[in-house]
């Protein structure tokens, strides 16, 4: 039998991915599936499908902003909305793709989106980024360095040209082979396409 | 002790709506809460705030139509995604409004969004509504006819009104006192705050 593969494009600059992230590792244990973290840039996803971010209407960023809250207090985990936001996270996308070459993805996507959405991190700021890194126990100077290689910069593009190709317009977005689900709010539906019945 | 009241906006245009009119009778009923049905007209909401409906990104379109199956099936309740999309629902929910006065809001809601989302009814020509608004048990032709005067359409106007000064924009939209929800999706954060705990 073959374990099915969550693949979770994230950005640490969108705070539903930050709520996801702290469900899918359960998720996964609940339903025998693994998690492929993969880093992606949001804006060029907006870009590229012509989204647009959904606090660009008033009344819905207002909503939005209370809904984050809510969802924070069902699943029992931080969240404070952060001084710096909208944040640029290419940095903090590019460390994450060093990580991921080294086998940490997963514990690098937690931490940095930690960092930012509980801790306040201006993860913009390279030494701000590398310190809280260091902190949560990464070579944070090593992945930094890394981060500035050609090699890893290309990782994240061609993660990001993927999931725009296979359809993704916005975050977080889940792959579960073909099948794409889009939204904190959809790991429900996530969970039910993982189930023994459902995967026929 | 007070019964908790969740006012309902909704319109039979938006799908959403009618995947969330399935599962808020037995939510209120585990709750202890009763429902307000509320017709509204969601093409003046979104004039209101700048929003616009989801489908108008591509990639956004195309998933969103997936989604509404994967939830429908999710509830084991029927869609069928109509012929005639998006629709002119303002005599459906005038109607609804007179349904009201009656106090058959509920079971109207129920019937107009099922003859437009199961049974693919074109709801924006008034003998095809009447017809089936009769077969479900209603008396068609009056209800048509207290559609057109001033008193009901005045209710409805005053019903999107209601929901845009209140912070609405979009549909499903619930309210628990000033407290707003949006959106199928937000049902089961409208059942946490309705739970007797929460509400201390």
């Amino acid at each position: 039998m073959n374990t099915p593969v969550i693949e979770f494009f994230w950005d640490p600059a969108s705070p539903y991915t930050w709520l996801a992230a702290t469900q899918i590792g359960a998720l996964a244990t609940r339903t025998g599936a693994t998690v492929s973290w993969r880093p992606f840039v949001l804006g060029k996803v907006f870009e590229a499908t012509g989204n647009r971010a959904p606090a660009t209407v008033a009344a819905k960023a207002k909503y939005l902003f209370k809904d984050l809250g809510r969802w924070a207090a069902l699943y029992n985990q931080p969240l404070n909305f952060p001084k710096v936001f909208p944040v640029n996270s290419m940095t903090a996308l590019r460390m994450a793709c060093a990580a991921n070459e080294a086998g940490e993805g997963g514990r690098f996507a937690l931490a940095v989106m930690r960092a930012y959405w509980v801790d306040g991190v201006d993860i913009s700021q390279p030494d701000a980024l590398v310190s809280a890194m260091t902190a949560a126990g990464f070579d944070g100077a090593a992945l930094f360095e890394a981060s500035r290689q050609q090699a890893i910069k290309d990782v994240l593009r061609a993660n990001t040209d993927d999931a725009i190709k296979r359809g993704a317009f916005g975050a977080p977005t889940f792959f579960v082979g073909s099948t794409m689900f889009w939204g904190n709010d959809r790991l429900v539906l996530l969970e039910d396409a993982l189930r023994p019945a459902a995967q026929g």
